[in-house]
């Protein structure tokens, strides 16, 4: 029932015309370097952060066209038999350096690297973009939330307001910026996160009355439990509550009302029920400004939904996949890039990152530019220009790195998460809108 | 590699636990009624659109427990040994009838209407509304857009900027709403959609000049394909395309600039050289308002990526599904709902609803509420109330309507989105932000 499904086919039609076309006219081998960076961060943020590059090595190990996905394109035309027969073959043969995931980026930071003929390497586009677009929109909200959270856990409960699948990617993403838990059960089985819930509103509702369905929940889920307090009165709820579990209750959670005011009168009400070490949970249409205006107020943990998986007011990220460097009909490669039109341009040639750190704060960006594929080795990025490199190998010669997908992936990852944002300056962390905390520099080498 | 997998596990933990409980303390079996419904359209809106109904009984007909996943629940302590017994036996044996795909919605609007066990239904509460709200959301966006571009075909281009499986649901959505055409090749295969695309900027890097390129893609797919001009200098694209493909050349693609500009510049071109049935398509950063100031240019269909895959700034519904009716401990039917706090509150009961159309158009929504079980059947609804009847049975027992399901289903939400949209009075047709187009009525019966 779970074998993973071929990714193959989330994929743009035009990958596979492009194929076509160069399959027949002698280019489709062609050495090449594609780039995957972002020209800009979402309005006002000052840092993006990297997320989905463990489910990118994972797509792309499952990226193989079977009989029925070649039947398909046969039958429907899209592309002939010298094409399906490269596809049928198909498997990504090529390499990739970039950012760990986890860390954060700056405008023109060159994410991913993919070296590879024009054929192995054009056709990763969609599915390359939609994974980071998606997970790094995710996870750059989720990163202002718990850095606006302090030491605060933070906890995902947006699956409902995501695509079903989407939902899974976003647990994962929310995860690597910090978030201690999850409510989707497919994201704790494929990630091995933690998960958390105990009822809704339509629990207590079931029941006859709020006291035999907090009786319930305590007899199935022990009195550690969190009981749900706002579905009639919140006073009433809490008093019921504390009766219905004794003192050594886990935990209350409010969805509603004004939560600032709710769980100073909610905490106050427990300490006088002798329940002083039960914790409060507010989870209430919660995003970053939210959690940082209940600083002040007696709450424990923040169920968030809704913004963060819709990336809070910035669902994707405007990453895109280039052709930076190809070989030409000499036998030269040459530094390739679209003429600049409406923002839209890019830098042509072969890149390597570093970040600049002066007394354990991040200063700068630096990308060390090639125009053509003579760049220092990505461990002499240190030496050569007195830098924190960036990039490191993520599939070589078709191999991925095992390390850095499934569930050690997402560990690895919220490691790097953390460890980058201590580097960054503390005006970085501010919610309000400003410039991209530090800048990027290119140098050509 | 193309089996379906298990949705069971897209699931929050809290139905298991709550489930949990039920079972342990006899509640799980009352019959109960649930209703998913959207408290408010997003700010602005004036009317929203049922998407993904195909999607979710798709869904739910493999929402199966398998080894895997219950393995995995009592190796994780999620639940105990009652639950799980329930959990393998687990398929939807109730009733649902809702909103048709592609229909209307309104604030209030009860677009499904769940019968079953309280344990049945309430575990497909995280599911149902993932699917429900991703759809919808996309959906809306889309139909804005249909509605902005006339005569002129919208193509959905989006993939890259949504998570690769909510890309493939997107593209859907976007069918639904009256979209000619998607980039995505996995949507074409699973909903018989018509696919579109042929090259993107890397292909004429890749080549040593535009030319080569242009003639290579011309060779592949024929003079009536799509060459993008815009890589280098727009007007020598132009003439490069109609030197390379002869004025039978299919159309020309701009992603970037000022297309209102550029397109008519490009339109007297073409026609000076000749290639006067030569079509222009657009693909810039297009939403709805962009595609409503293109009416004047000489363009002829429209290419939209980030906006209507990411709701065009509505990226989700708010739509929730909650508790209205259950069984109470005296055998008899009683309404349920949560006590209002912070505009959270929904109302008990069952309801059945209908639109009122009064000379073609529009007028009002009209939910029949019961305080019981007590309604006019589906059909009787137009008979009692004069009204246009809006559900209509999608599971009976168990059994989905496979009408509604896969290539058919989306023909007939389009359809249904079609029809509706021409009741509408033309202001609802308005960009500009407003009320919900009609009023929704609750009546009690």
């Amino acid at each position: 029932m779970t074998t993973r499904a071929s990714t193959a086919l989330l994929t743009d039609r035009y990958e596979l015309t492009m194929i076509e076309a160069a399959l027949a006219d002698g280019t489709a081998d062609r050495p090449c370097v594609f780039e995957v960076f972002a020209r800009r961060l979402p309005d006002g943020r000052r840092y993006g952060v990297v997320a989905g590059t463990g489910r990118l090595l994972e797509a792309i190990a499952d990226f193989r066209f079977g009989r029925e996905e070649l039947d398909w394109l046969r039958e429907n035309g899209i592309v002939g038999e010298q094409t399906l027969a490269y596809l049928e073959d198909y498997r990504f043969r090529g390499s990739i350096t970039g950012y760990a995931e986890g860390e954060l980026y700056f405008p023109g930071s060159p994410l991913l690297v993919v070296e590879a003929s024009f054929a192995d390497g054009v056709i990763l586009e969609t599915l390359a973009l939609s994974i980071l677009n998606y997970d790094s929109a995710v996870a750059a909200a989720a990163s202002r939330m718990t850095a606006a959270a302090g030491d605060r856990p933070c906890l995902e409960m947006g699956s409902r307001r995501a695509q079903e699948h989407a939902a899974v990617a976003a647990a994962r993403a929310t995860a690597v910026a910090g978030f201690s838990g999850t409510s989707n059960l497919e994201a704790g089985r494929r990630y091995g996160l933690r998960t958390i819930g105990t009822a809704a509103h339509a629990f207590t509702l079931l029941h006859d009355d709020e006291r035999s369905a907090f009786v319930s929940q305590v007899a199935s889920a022990g009195a550690g439990t969190t009981l749900l307090v706002d579905t009639y009165d919140v006073e009433q709820g809490v008093i019921t509550a504390v009766d219905a579990a004794g003192t050594a209750l886990g935990a209350v959670r409010l969805d509603s009302g004004d939560l600032t005011t709710v769980a100073r009168e909610v905490r106050e009400q427990l300490d006088d029920l002798g329940a002083t070490g039960t914790r409060i949970v507010v989870s209430s249409d919660l995003d970053e400004y939210a959690i940082a205006a209940l600083a002040v107020a007696p709450v424990d943990s923040y169920g968030v939904g809704t913004s963060v998986v819709t990336g809070s007011g910035a669902p994707t990220c405007g990453m895109v996949y280039k052709l930076v460097l190809r070989e030409g009909s000499d036998g030269e490669m040459h530094a390739v890039a679209k003429a600049s039109a409406g923002g839209k341009s890019s830098v042509g040639g072969r890149k390597v990152a570093g970040r600049r750190i002066e007394n354990g704060l991040a200063t700068e960006e630096v990308v060390l530019l090639s125009p053509d594929a003579d760049l220092p080795a990505l461990d002499q990025v240190a030496e050569v220009a007195e830098l924190r490199p960036l990039h490191v190998p993520l599939v070589v010669d078709g191999v991925v790195d095992e390390r850095f997908v499934g569930p050690e992936g997402v560990r690895r990852a919220t490691e790097r998460h953390a460890a980058s944002i201590r580097e960054l300056p503390r005006a970085a962390l501010r919610l309000s809108a400003g410039e991209p905390a530090i800048p990027t520099e290119v140098v050509a080498v």
